[in-house]
Parts: C-alpha cells; sequence; structure tokens
C-alpha cells in the first residue's frame, strides 16, 4: 500500500457539535418516542428524514438527484471530473422498529461531515465525490433488505420488483409513485463505470472493536444471509382428547429444527458461521390445542458462500427427515441467498494504512452483518470502515444512551480524504 | 347394578329431525360463516343462541331460571319434588373459534330432547329434573375453562372471579352485567345437596368409539389439565452480528422445552398422559434478530392427580436447567391446575347396564378433555356418556360434515329415563 505524506497538505476539521446535532435531530424523524427510532420507507417520518437531509446537504452546496426508487446522491464536483471515474460513500437513513440512532446514519453524516470538512479546508477534488442514502436497507417494509442497493447494481430483477408488496398489499411500485419517485424502473442500473471505489462507515454492530479499545475495523469481507420461511402442517387437535401416539405436532417438529439451525452453525467450520431463528409461530396458539401450523423464518450466514450453502442444505435436510419421522407436511422455502462479497484488497489496505498514519489503533476484521456495501461489491471497488458501538448493541433503542462513538472516525474519513483512493 | 324392567313402561319416541333441525339452527347463532362456528361467551351470538334455547325450552312448558353468571336450567318439575333431590343433565353452547356443531351444543339438545320425549310419552318424574346450559366451558375469553360449572361448584373464589378480564381489557363483571346477569356474585353457588346425581351427554372428541364401532361410551374418570405460562427472556441482537457463542436465545430454550413437554407425556407411566405446547411465540419475531422473549403456554393432563402434578414438576425443572445452561430468565407461572375427577360408581354402572339393555354396544373409558362434569363431580354424584365423533375431531369446523353422531344415544338417554337414577 502507497500513501504518500503529500496526499494530507490539508488540515480539514471535524465540526463534531454539528454531526451529533445532525444525528440527533435525524432521530427526531421516527414513529417513536427517543430513544427509540422507526423510520420505515416512504412513510411520512422517512420522507420528513429525507427532506432534512437534502436541506443540509443544500446547505453544504453539493448537487441533488435522485433514483427511481429514491437512493439520493449528493454530488460534490470534481475539477476533472470527465477524466476520471467518481468515488462515493454512504448508507442508509430507514430504521426498523425500536432500533437505534447510529445504524446507517452515522455513513450518510459522517460521509457529509467529511465532504463537508474538505470543503472547509478549501480542498477541491479532481473526481467528483458521491454521497450516496440508500433506500430501505432494512427489510421492514417489503422484506428485503439493502432494496436501493440491489436495485442500482441491478440485483433485483425488473420482474420482482413488481411483485413486492408490504403487509397492507401496496406494491412497492406504487409506494414508491406515492412517495414521488415516478421514472421508470429501467433508468435505475448504475453503468459499471460509475465509481471507481465505494466506501462505507458503519458501527459494528458487534462488540469486537469495542472489547479490545480498537478505533477502527478494516472490513475484509461481508457476510451474506441466506433466509428460508418454512412451514409445517399437521391435522391439529384437542391438547386433552388427541393421544400422544396420534399426534403429529407442527409446532414440535418445528423445535426441533430451530435447534438443528443452531447446530448447523455451531458445527460450522469458520466461527463467522451464524444461524437463527427469528419468526416461530404456531396457529391456532390456543393453550388447549395441538398446533395445526408451525411458521418459522431461518436466518443463516457465512462469509464463505460455500460453507453457507452448506449450511443451509443441511438444514433443509433436517426439516425433511424431522417432517417424515412426524408424519407433518414440510414447506421449505428459499426467500434470499445472497452471495457473501470480498473487500477490495486495495481498498482494506488504504484503510488500515490511513489509520495507523492518523494514529488510530485499527484490525481487519469480518462484517458478520450485511450492507448496502454487499451489493455494491458487485459492481465497484468496496471497503467499510467500522467503528466501535457498546455492546454491539445495533438494532435496539437503548445504543442511544450506550453507543460510544469513536467519532475519531469521522477525522480519519476526512484524513483519509475518503480513504479508498487519491481524490 | 340394578335395573328393573319394570322402570321402562313407556316407550319415548325421540323425535330426530326435530333435534338435528335444532341442532344445525343453533350453528347459525355463530361470527363464523357454516361449517365454522364461533359462539364466544357473552358476545352478541352466544346471546342470540341463548334466545333461542330459552324459545325451545319454553315451547317444551319448562320453566327457566339463569344464575349470576348467565348458567341456565331448566326445570321440569316432579310431582314429589320436596321429598327428593332434583337429577339434572346438560353441558354447554359456547364455542371457539373454527370449532364445529356438536361441542357441548349436543348435550344440551340432547337433554331436552330426552325430556320432551318422555313429556310426550305421558311421563312425569317424581324429582325434578333440570337441564343445564353451563356458561363458558370454553376458555376463549376469560382463558379460564368451565367458568359457569366452577362458580356454581363453589371452585372459583370470588376475588378471583373480580380479577378475570379478557384481551380488551373488559372485566367478567362488567361482560356478565352487560349481558344481563346482574345478581350479586354471592347467590352464585349451589348448595350441596341439590342434585342427587348430574349426567353431561357429550361427543368423544377422539375416535376409540368410532374406531371400534362402539354407540356408547361410559366414562369413568375425566382427565384434568394443569396449564403453565411461561417466559424466557434473553438480551435479543443482530441475527447476522451476534455470534453463537455470545447469544442467549430464549427461542432455542423455547424449543427446547417443547420438546421436553412432549417427551413428559412420551415418558408418562398411564397412557393418558398427554401434553401440549399450545402456543409458541417469539418477539421481536423478525428474520434477522435473535429473539428477545419466548413465550410458551402448556397444557399438562393425565387422570391420575399425582402422576400429573410429577410431569408439571418435572416440566418446570426441565425450565430451570434450560434457562440456566442458557443464561436466559424464565418465569413459570402455573395459570391453572385442576384435580382430575372420578365418575360415580353407581352411574358408570347404570349407563353401562342401561346401554345392554337398549342393545347399544358400550365401553368404559376416560374422558381425556375436560368438561363441566369435572367441576360438577366435585359437589354431585356425576356421570358422562360419550357418542363417537368421526375422526375424533372436536374443536374443528369440519365435524359439521364428517362427524356421525349415533343418534342412538338421544334415545338411549330418553330410555335410561336419565340414566342415572329412578326419576
Ligand atoms: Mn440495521
Ligand atoms: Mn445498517
Ligand atoms: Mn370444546
Ligand atoms: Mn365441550
Amino acid at each position: 500500500a502507497h500513501h504518500p505524506a503529500t496526499t494530507h497538505p490539508l488540515a480539514p476539521k471535524i465540526n463534531l457539535e454539528r454531526v451529533l446535532s445532525e444525528l440527533k435531530t435525524l432521530a427526531t424523524h421516527s414513529d417513536l418516542t427517543p430513544p427509540a427510532v422507526q423510520r420505515v420507507v416512504y412513510t411520512s417520518s422517512d420522507l420528513s428524514a429525507r427532506t432534512y437531509l437534502q436541506r443540509i446537504i443544500s446547505e453544504a452546496n453539493l448537487a441533488i438527484h435522485e433514483d427511481v426508487v429514491g437512493n439520493l446522491f449528493a454530488v460534490w464536483r470534481g475539477s476533472s471530473s470527465s477524466q476520471s471515474r467518481a468515488v462515493a460513500t454512504g448508507s442508509h437513513i430507514d430504521a426498523i422498529p425500536h432500533s437505534g440512532m447510529y445504524d446507517g446514519v452515522l455513513g450518510v453524516l459522517g460521509g457529509l461531515e467529511a465532504i463537508r470538512s474538505l470543503k472547509e479546508a478549501g480542498f477541491t477534488p479532481s473526481r467528483d465525490v458521491h454521497l450516496i442514502m440508500f433506500t430501505s436497507e432494512e427489510p421492514t417494509r417489503f422484506g428485503i433488505g439493502c432494496l436501493g442497493s440491489r436495485v442500482l447494481s441491478a440485483e433485483l430483477p425488473h420482474e420482482y420488483m413488481y411483485k413486492l408488496v408490504d403487509s397492507n398489499g401496496t406494491t412497492l411500485d406504487e409506494a414508491r409513485k406515492a412517495a414521488g419517485f415516478t421514472k421508470e424502473l429501467s433508468e435505475a442500473i448504475l453503468p459499471d463505470d460509475t465509481y471507481s471505489a465505494f466506501v462505507e462507515l458503519h458501527i459494528e454492530q458487534a462488540d469486537s472493536l469495542e472489547r479490545s479499545s480498537t478505533h477502527i475495523g478494516a472490513v475484509t469481507s461481508i457476510a451474506a444471509p441466506a433466509q428460508a420461511a418454512v412451514r409445517f402442517s399437521g391435522s391439529g387437535g384437542h391438547a386433552g382428547a388427541l393421544p400422544m401416539a396420534e399426534r403429529h405436532d407442527p409446532g414440535l417438529a418445528g423445535a426441533e429444527l430451530a435447534l438443528e439451525v443452531e447446530k448447523a452453525a455451531l458445527d460450522g467450520q469458520s466461527n463467522y458461521s451464524v444461524a437463527t431463528t427469528g419468526r416461530f409461530e404456531v396457529f391456532p396458539g390456543a393453550v388447549n390445542s395441538v398446533p395445526r401450523t408451525a411458521t418459522l423464518e431461518l436466518d443463516v450466514r457465512n462469509v464463505e458462500l460455500e460453507e453457507r450453502n452448506e449450511m443451509l442444505t443441511r438444514i433443509r435436510d433436517s426439516a425433511t427427515k424431522i417432517a417424515e419421522r412426524r408424519g407433518v407436511r414440510l414447506e421449505f422455502n428459499v426467500t434470499n441467498a445472497d452471495a457473501p462479497a470480498d473487500c477490495n484488497k486495495h481498498i482494506v489496505e488504504m484503510v488500515a494504512q490511513a489509520a495507523q498514519e492518523s494514529g488510530l489503533s485499527y484490525s481487519r476484521l469480518v462484517s458478520r452483518a450485511y450492507h448496502d456495501s454487499l451489493f455494491m461489491a458487485r459492481k465497484f471497488p468496496t471497503g467499510m470502515i467500522f467503528v466501535p458501538c457498546r455492546g454491539g448493541v445495533s438494532h435496539r433503542p437503548d445504543d442511544l444512551e450506550r453507543i460510544v462513538i469513536r467519532i475519531t472516525f469521522i477525522r480519519s474519513l476526512a484524513n483519509f480524504r475518503l480513504p479508498f483512493c487519491h481524490i
């Protein structure tokens, strides 16, 4: 890695109070009372948060455009942008129910602050620098995560987009148009040569950095989930009247499978194997009824695609055997099986070296959670910078109180002048 | 058992069409479209069903009175009722969601038809004969089964009644008053010498009679449920970010417990041991979240009180161990633990002998489900007559189509002149 000292002629000055105040203001655009945040894509809290974001971006004199699903691009025009591809940073601002104020938002407002501090120090890039706010990284409304980054990286076929529907029966297409994003879906995809690099700043959502008192994580790869919807069905019956020997209880099939899901991860080769049964419901759900159905949703992740797929196969085989043994019917649908991604090695090295030069401790690590970077990495050289969060809390409101932002990252990001390439 | 032939001087003639037509009419007093029935206590469908029932009882020239919770008593006055205690038959008409038309209703309308046919044959009893319709045998609304029979048998303390509340926050006391039952709760309890015998006619809710082509079941004892509400709590987390080794997943604790509940019943000494996890819910129930809580409801039954209690103790011990091993918090509340009941031996013999004399096949059997008879048995000599139902179906709407009523039972009930004693 080469990082000549001459790329630091300026001393950009981060305005910490400004970023913290913006983080807190954005947290008030929420359906819930602080510290709990909920900001679901295209709802009024999402739209008002976007309006606020556009205002502070405009105040920084950046040009704004939006795409067909509401991905927002803030453009800092470079001095010779026609000669080289742009670089970009960014993340998301949508928030699942009862989450906190940093997930995603930090990467958007942190990127903005880095740009602003460079501008205020008098710097002008040669390339264009983009700040991206991706639409609906969270799967809350349409059941699929990273909606915006999937769309612009051509990882979400148009036919599939037209099928997405929320729990009220509103389609994605209706919802995006009602929110004012009315262009043709075919205009969504970014050309392959749009960016020479993309880097996303994000809280770690785990506690390895915090426990080791490390300032910065240089992400080397991003684990990806495979998700499955499983339903076992039996004939039910009266909890008092139906003898044990005559039962075909889908709830117990589900219980067995949940434990097999855990085992598949515990037996995994890599210590990045995780597998979760996040949803488990029985119907009719009455104390005196043997269940008629059990509905489970599974999430299986690994940084190695092959091992991830082996875990999923093993779980599916277990489900089949359990269903046979218990005489219940099985439906097993893989709803999502994205491939993991490697970060660009050059960018990982630049992040590490820049941390070193800035006097920040760092470690190389894997992102267990997935991010818009997973999809950006399909098309563009991509990296991620993690900052610690206390207790590894990410999707919970108490991170407002408990999280520690090592705000140094923002200084780093500016010092690096977006660390991924010479701008 | 003595059953002199001279007690059959009359040949009461059952009007099958009348009973079947009344069963079908009562099934239309429902919140659901036939064949599904739902008739929740004190709702408009329950109240309109009561009005219909009162009309046909009045047409049979029986006097009606109701108690503080709406238990209904239809009285056929005997010729020398002051000299001997009354006898009674009856069951319930409330129905859980998506249930069928026979559960409970058969015992009410069948008892009415037996009385009518005896009256129409010119018979007059010496004792009073009561037909009882018990309020809320099903636990649907207030979470406790056999509400009416518990109240009148003094098995439900008044303090407890005042605490009962439905899922909308309406108390039992408010609901009963709104339904027109406004007397003081203290008037609810029947004097100990009210009945010399009580017998309940009911569908078997299992398929042993049907499979063995037996007309009549003479119930010898009634299993009773113990029910428990269980909650495991952990700290949750992101399904991708939280390593397996750091998890304290209450959903998996619940899965283990559900399997232990099954084992406790399978290992039971008697083949009447049953144990069920009828409710299983995880919160927040999102595919990418490690659950923070798992809520289970358990139902454990046996005809032997001691063995039933041993099962419950074993399950509670398992829950404690699972919670310790997984580092999750446990709340384990026994919400209900009624003792099983034996039927009165004399009544069991009379049912058996009367079946024999009527040319009906019969067998002695245990009631796995519980009934208002469980509580009537605490105060009065009690018996039950089971009739077959196809496939053992009881709490499901398809019994409307699939059940076979061996309508002979009604003839039997009349032939026996209420089989439990000489009236
Ligand atoms: Mn998130
Ligand atoms: Mn995020
Ligand atoms: Mn029932
Ligand atoms: Mn019943």
